[in-house]
């Protein structure tokens, strides 16, 4: 799957991801960013509204890890279980949420465990960023059942 | 400020919230209950979207302190500083998240605190719910400033 692709499908299966404007900006094997335009993300303090900034991170999340299962022939659909966010700073631009899968060891031997257990548990780390400096950091549960 | 005000407050304020199709639809002195409709809301699996349920609770928790603040004269922002989410079952129908304040110790002379300090920190609990069953829990922490 390519990042355009992935894009059209937020869009035509969570509908509220074409009314945020997510723009998938990168997606390969083990990372993905995907944005969210500000104006139409903003609050009432005219900075970055907190229900997008953590929307966006669950977006990147939840396509990295189902390119991943793709990718890897491994059957299976990802939900959220259980998430924390952070807002360090406020955020007056767009929202870019970045997430890496290379250092995940929940994700060593996943397809044996899928294949034995029918199901996996599935710890992400999600940061906003602006250049270096870290926004919002999320830490995500995904289960694949 | 009566529930249709805040509802037009935060579809003028928070662009998202309207795209979402936000309505309240309770606010009183300590309590609130915002709904977002499924089909504008849904996901993949044609259940309500994680990100907007997060949303949701978000928006009532925000706005219960938010009417809190005004209908005690206490000058402030109330900003999201960190939550915490769990998912416990899918939703099926519209989003429908409550909040109460009724037993929150965090707003214990909350007046007399910002007066003193200029700022505040508050614990809110909010629940997502379906009748009696709960569907989701958030655990977040405002900060007036």
């Amino acid at each position: 799957m390519k990042a355009k692709q992935l894009e059209q499908l937020l869009h035509k299966e969570i509908p509220i991801s074409q009314a945020m404007g997510i723009e998938v900006d990168h997606l390969d094997k083990n990372t993905i960013s995907v944005r969210a335009p500000f104006e139409k993300n903003k609050n009432i303090h005219n900075t970055a509204f907190a229900g997008s900034i953590y929307t966006t991170a669950t977006l990147a999340g939840w396509s990295l890890l189902t390119h991943y299962l793709q990718a890897n022939n491994i059957d299976g659909a990802v939900v959220l279980a259980k998430a924390n966010i952070k807002y360090l700073r406020p955020i007056n631009q767009d929202i870019i949420a970045y997430c890496d899968l290379s250092n995940s060891e929940t994700l060593t031997d996943l397809k044996g465990h899928i294949e034995i257990k029918k199901r996996a548990k599935i710890e992400l780390n999600i940061t906003v960023k602006e250049q270096a400096l870290v926004k919002a950091k999320m830490n995500a549960f995904f289960a694949i059942v």
